[in-house]
This record gives structure tokens, sequence and C-alpha cells, in this order.
């Protein structure tokens, strides 16, 4: 596998939100045909993507939807309900369009990527068009040593900065990016306890479907994780290769590549907000190019958003990944543009103000 | 103006969810390649609006939209923040396409039609395409006397029940009901306190953007009204009769009337949500086919969906009405409608299960 360029760029500047473009919005936004701040949230939501993207009527019809998968050596430890054979067939349901996402992804009309970082089971049904990155047949084991090698760590940030790329070259609006692994969440847990310097009791929660009995054992292999590793938030690579997963590292540098393009993310449930969590401890400046769509019902979720400072959209008790939370806040984000660019000014419609 | 028929309707029995629908619909759920339960509420809704519309795979694709417009007599106790010359100005804004309901209808691929029940100002602009079933320029001023007679009730009722067999002429799937009027979260309010038993101060608010003092003088106007009409929730109809409002009135037929037509209706804020009220108390087998959007800003909108039993799909600080908040919750009842219909089984994906 060649080298990847894209690493060493990471801790480059990102560009910042347009003031003259956020202001022309707001000036825009208080003539429209309505009371002042009766659209709640979707107002706000205008102005900063107009911000972000630098143009007084910002757009969200140009979606980018990219599926990172693989699989996680701590699957081993019993701490997922299903069995780790379902990352590799859950890949060839994306690409044959029978997943969640994919369905969500044809109503908004925007394409759907699948990138396969690596499985410890083939693909059986091996469905064309799915982008291959093989970095190893999944992770080791974080419990009992680091989850990825350093080339592996740096190959799987690259995969999500082609993505970005790839989303650039279709000018894309907005990028989702989703994530599928059996194991995943214990994972991005273990990450969200080092980079928040939490015990595990107080964000591990039952993932897929985990009993009692199942949470209580994932966190105890979570703790052992954290013991071995020790603290090292304070170097957020290194917490993201021994911790992490080669899709929730994708994500991480998607998220960052987007917004060096000028792109915003918007981020999914539990293990995405994890991945944007650790892009931001990498890159301190991506913070408004992240919008955070849904809480999810997953319990540690919440500790994220709080220390990613967002306001999400929706709370449907969503509890899936795969970008399908994203997705479902896509409409939204649409709407807010659209009432932002099409509604008629006072002026226009000669409708009296306040 | 020809008496309408409608109104000795109002009480007919309406039609059930189909049991064997739901548990069809439910067990497809079962079956999705997903988690059970990781979709949240869109798997309970796919599951809902399977029984309301009697097939295993609902849609919510089809979508009527019809916004009610009338003035309020009470706008001359100064409890709006706006002059009534609005409501006229507004319909035609509805008309013109310039309006938030009109973008979101356009959006949604959705007819807008307009049904103007009766204004002080007339329409300067005229535009075409707006149905005019005019009452009266406005109710009376409810502090001082009934808001209408027991005529425009009826008229008022019957306009919605129109309303209801176009939906069904172009067979929708899903019914979306707004309202405009200047001052008309004065008559929904002074209804919701009527019907719940409440003093004005527990469910007044802003409206439009009143201030404090606003508020306060909105409060006084609706205690004097409560006081001057007396407790009457017994009677719904004549509850409705006496503080409500034509647009108000015209919704309540409308998802009366819609229900005993099978389709199920989207119930937007606080204004809407109190015509659901009356409707529900009309008719109380009609909880079923309502489908409530969102949790408005104002106040007294917890008070009234505690009433309807209701879960809002959203939380955005909406205060549009217009049925602006009922329209952005479509993109998620087509969601849990896709996702329901074309996601794939495990069986046919392949994917083993937990």
């Amino acid at each position: 596998m060649n080298a990847c360029p894209y690493p060493t760029r990471l801790r480059d500047s990102l560009p910042v939100p347009d003031a003259r473009a956020a202001d022309a919005a707001r000036s825009r936004q208080r003539r429209l045909t309505k009371p002042a701040g009766s659209l709640g949230a979707l107002e706000g939501l205008a102005v900063r993507i107009a911000a972000l993207q630098a143009r007084e009527r910002p757009s969200a019809q140009r979606v980018h939807v990219t599926v990172f998968a693989a699989d996680h050596g701590v699957a081993v430890e019993g701490v997922s309900a299903f069995p780790q054979s379902v990352t590799a067939q859950m890949i060839d349901n994306f690409a044959a369009g029978g997943a969640a996402i994919a369905v969500l992804a044809r109503e908004l009309g925007a394409r759907l990527e699948v990138v396969d970082l690596g499985t410890v089971s083939p693909r059986v049904r091996r469905e064309p068009g799915v982008i291959v990155r093989h970095l190893g047949p999944g992770t080791a084991n974080l419990a009992r040593e680091a989850a990825m090698s350093a080339s592996q760590l740096a190959q799987a940030l690259c995969a999500g900065a082609e993505a970005a790329h790839r989303a650039a070259e279709q000018r894309a609006d907005l990028f989702v990016g989703g994530e599928m692994g059996i194991a995943n969440t214990t994972a991005a847990t273990a990450l969200a306890c080092a980079l928040l310097d939490l015990p595990a009791s107080a964000v591990a929660g039952p993932g897929t479907g985990l009993d009692a009995a199942g949470v209580a054992r994932k966190t105890a292999v979570i703790d052992r994780a954290l013991a071995l590793h020790g603290a090292c938030a304070d170097d957020p690579l290194d917490t993201l290769r021994r911790l992490g997963g080669f899709e929730i590292a994708a994500l991480a540098g998607a998220y960052i590549a987007c917004a060096q393009r000028r792109i915003p993310s918007v981020v999914d449930g539990f293990i995405a907000s994890v991945a944007a969590l650790c892009a931001l401890r990498i890159s301190p400046l991506l913070s408004p190019w992240l919008i955070c769509s849904h809480r999810s019902a997953e319990p540690g979720h919440s500790a994220v958003l709080r220390a990613l400072d967002a306001q999400p959209l929706l709370d449907l008790g969503l509890r899936l990944g795969e970008g399908s939370g994203a997705a479902l806040a896509i409409p939204l984000l649409r709407a807010a543009c659209a009432l932002h660019s099409q509604m008629a000014t006072f002026d226009e419609a000669g409708v009296a103000t306040a």
C-alpha cells in the first residue's frame, strides 16, 4: 500500500466561517415575511450554513454520503449482540441498496459510496461499487494491544480524506459520514472515555442491543483497555490509534479534510460524534464545520455532544449508525436553506411589519 | 350562503386503525436489516401509519396542504404584535408562493391550497387561486360576545370538511392543515383554557412576539372572556363557537372529516393543536388519526400536547404556524415509510441476526 501524503496536512489551518455572508444572511432573515425568530433553530442554521459556504443564500441540495466499514479485534471479547460476519454482509447490503442509509440516500437523491476498510470475513456476495481500502482484517484487540499501527492509522485518515476529495469534486454542499463495524461502540466508548477523562461506566451503553450483563462485560473490557493504554488525551492521534477503528479514523480524517475544502459535515450519532471529537482534538478550529444531527439513544452520546458544544436537531431515539440520523436531518437543513432563500421579504410581498 | 350538511356528521363514528395491517407491519419491522428498535420513533410511526392506512407498507408521498385564514375581532384589544391588515396580505403571500408554508409545500412536491374565511381588510393584490368562503369580516370580539354565530360555526366546520373532501379526491396519504389570522393565539389560548380548565396565565404566551406587558394584557383579555362565557367544556362545539375562530373551526372540521375518510392528519403547532383538541372533544375516537409534528416555542403548547397524549417529532423552537411545523415533519414520515417499505430483510440480504 502506498504511503498517504494526507496525515501531515491534518494540522493545516482551516478556513473560518465568512462573517460578511453571515451578516448578509442575518439581515435577510429579518426581512422575511414571518415574525422574527418564528422559524426557531432553522433561522440560525441558515445563517450558519451561509457563513460556512460564504454566500448569503446557502444550499443543502448536493449531499455526499460515505459509509466507512471495518471490523474490530475487540469483538472477540463478546462486546456485541451481533456476530462479526455481519460487517462484511452489511457492506454488501449498503452496496445493494437494502440498508437503511441506502434507502435514505435514495430518498435524498444523494449518491452513497461505501468504503471497505477491512473485515474478518470475506464478502460473500461481492456486490460491485464498493471502494476497497483494506488495511487488514479489522483492527487488533484494543483490550490487549494498540488497535492500529501508525501506518494503518495514516491510511485510515487518508481514506477519509479521499472521500472528502470526491465530495469536493462533486461540488457537495454537505458531507454525511456513516460507519459500520461490529463492536465499534466499544472502540468509540473507549475513545470518548480517554478524551473526556471518564470511566467506562459513565459512557458505555447497549450498542446494537446488549443486555445488562453484556453492558457490564463491555464496561469491564473498556476499563481494562483504558488501564492498558494509559491516559493519552493530550495526543489525540495516538489515542485514536490505540483505541479507535479504521472507520472511526476515516471519519475523523474526512471531517477535517471536508472543512479544509469548505464543506460542512453533518455528524451522525454516537460513533460519528466520537470521531468528530477526535477530529476536533486534532484540529481545534474544526468546531463550526460540524453540524450535529441528532441525539442518539446510546447513553454516552450526551456527554460527547456536550464536549462538541452541539445542539442536535433531532431526538428520535435512533441508535443505528450508518449515517442514518445525519441523513434524516438533511431535509431540515434543506428546508432551512429553502425558506431562507425563497421566502418573500415584507417589501416584496407588501406585508406590514410589527 | 347555503347551509352546509356537514356539521350533523361530526359525531359520526370514525374508522379504527387496522390491527391486521399493524401486526403485519410490526412483523416486517422485526425482519429488516437493523438491530431491533434502532430506528427509534420511526419504527412506531411506520407501524402506526400502516394501521391507519390499512396496508402493511404505508406511504407519506401524497400530502394535501390547506391553510385556513381569517381575522379575529379580539384583535381590537391589542393582543397581537402585528396589525390586522397582515391577515389579508398573508393570504396573497401564500397564494403567490412567498410565505414559509408555500416554500415548504414546494419542497415537498405538495399542492398548497389557501382558504380565505373572511378578513377585516380586503386583499389588495388579489392573487388568484385562493378558495373564498367568506363567513364575515372576521369573528366578533370574544372578550365581549360569542366569536361566531351558530351558522358561522357550521360554515367554518364545513369549509374544513370540504378541504378533507378535496384531499380524498386527490388520494392524499396525509393531510396538513395550517392557519393564519392575526390574534389567533388569543382565541386558541382561550379555547385551551376552557377545554383544560386552566387560567389564562397558565397558557398565554407571546404569540408572534408580544413583550411582557403585551402578554399581561392578552392574559387579562382572555380571563375576561372566560368569565363572560363561563365554563363550557362539556359542550365543545359551543366552546368553539364562543371562543374560537373561523380558521380554528375549519381545522377541527378538517381533522374529523379526514379521519372519516381514513386520512391521517399531521398537526402543526399551538393553534392547530388546540383545533385538534376541540376536534377530539367533539369526536372522541379521533386520537389515532392525529400525528403531532412538533413542540412549539409557545409555552401553552405543552399543556395541549399532554391533553392530546402526543409525543411530537420535532422540537425546534418554531412558532410560525401556517402548517409550517407539520410540513417540516413530513420528510421524517416519508423516511419512516420508505425505510419500512424498501429496506431489505435479513433473509433477503443474507445478513446474520443477533
